[in-house]
């Protein structure tokens, strides 16, 4: 299929925390039109295998492009991690000439240039920290670069959740930084694109001298250099439009979406993708 | 009286607000014990009198002084505007050797010397702006920066009553970014303590070439330099307490303040000031 500059933008995550990427393109190119699917019935990824993580892209990426996407943006670190490979081997196959944009990169290009001790810390799901793809991402970046890497089970189900902010949320918090604490990095990489929203409390727990790096503003960069390389920026000079779809609960997405965005959505809808044949972990 | 560095940091506002400035201060400052203090009774401040705004701000002070309090920030844009120097001179003609610290210094300042085009933008709520603090602010750092002011008189109380983010709230944003837009400024400060709490919504209206300044983490630089001059940093290592302050529902005000400073307001307890004299504007 011919892609054309009219076409929108598909954004996906396993659930709201994407929207954080989708914010940053909002920002940096108003005028495009988006797609935004949450595999909301499927989270949270982070403790899926990487063969399931694979599927699920799979899935999903066949389910953008046949809604008309000429760009597909995985945000959501566990699927960037364990996919991204996978995803353009299989659209390269199916003869799909269409870019597709990860997060680990942008930043960690980001968190490399930025830090002046090179002792960087990661806080992600299990399977992004599991998958190795920051530690090979920052050791092509700078091999004497540090990575202290802390996976966080329990974050982004709480944000997800709607994060209650009470004494149980603060103590988890606390005990996922206390390693990179202890390590004494600069520069800490959010790996998972729910966490932007708790930046605050964890700016707190890490205190001033802490760069925190999240990959939004990368990825919208990479996102606007590839539409330009194949002239397939949206040229209208008014603003786009922006639509989702979630895999599970339409008005709850609706309701922490809005939240979360700072915008109102109004068009949310259902899509039923594959069933979820995920094996209780033993 | 004699102050010690064991007494607390008083910080106030006219509702929640400031905790967007507390949170900055509890990242620079994490040692410290802090006392917060919302005038909800009394908020929105923004379309008050100078003359209400002094009376106010020495009441409150007065009251913060009595809970032991070893230095006050004004927390509030539309009060440092109006009585900092009221303020500043009440203190010495009462004896009190203590530093009050306001927030429209550090944002100029911020602003200032970030601005490449030398056109900055302010959103506040009309008493700031009729003040003529910020403008006079930006005339002694710089003469030939050009401040386009916009007064918004919505903004500080659709935050104040959670933000619903419906397409009412961003046709309001919009209206308010409008003339920044048309003026070409780069830099836009955010001149009310509420408006850092809705960063995405105005970022994604002024776009990426606008560089959005608070005053926060320049305010807890100035807290920082003061109680080092005067030897009054707290000494101790581990994580200081906090306690809140407000003047009408407690309920809702630590409902929206968990909320918004992300994490546990256990402590907050309501106090009465003078009975509101207000006069209904004609």
């Amino acid at each position: 299929m011919r892609r054309s500059s009219e076409q929108p933008v598909a954004v996906f995550d396993s659930g709201v925390g994407g929207l954080t990427v989708l914010h940053e393109l909002l920002v940096s190119l108003p005028t495009e039109d988006y797609l935004y699917l949450g595999d909301t019935a499927r989270f949270p990824y982070g403790d899926r295998t990487q063969e399931e993580l694979q599927q699920f892209a799979i899935e999903i990426t066949d389910h953008l492009l046949a809604e008309g996407a000429k760009l597909v943006v995985v945000a959501c670190n566990a699927a960037s991690s364990a996919a991204l490979g996978t995803l353009e081997r299989y659209l390269a196959e199916n003869g799909h000439q269409i870019d597709v944009i990860g997060v680990v990169a942008p930043a960690t290009q980001l968190a490399v240039a930025g830090s002046r001790t090179g002792r960087i810390g990661l806080l992600a799901t299990p399977a992004t920290v599991a998958s190795g793809a920051y530690e090979r991402a920052v050791r092509a970046a700078d091999a004497h670069v540090h990575l202290e890497s802390v996976p966080c089970p329990d974050l982004a189900p709480i944000i997800q959740g709607g994060f209650p902010f009470d004494g149980h949320v603060v103590d988890t918090v606390r005990e996922y930084c206390a390693p990179l604490r202890a390590a004494e990095v600069d520069t800490v990489i959010l790996g998972c694109t729910h966490y932007p929203l708790v930046a605050p409390m964890l700016q707190r727990t890490l205190g001033r001298g802490v760069t925190l790096v999240s990959s939004g503003t990368g990825v919208a960069r990479s996102v606007e250099r590839a539409l330009a390389a194949h002239h397939l920026l949206n040229p209208r000079t008014d603003e786009g439009s922006y639509r989702f779809r979630c895999t599970a609960d339409v008005a709850s997405f609706k309701t922490l979406g809005t939240r979360f965005l700072q915008m109102p959505l109004d068009e949310v809808t259902h899509v039923e993708l594959a069933p979820d044949v995920r094996k209780v972990a033993v």
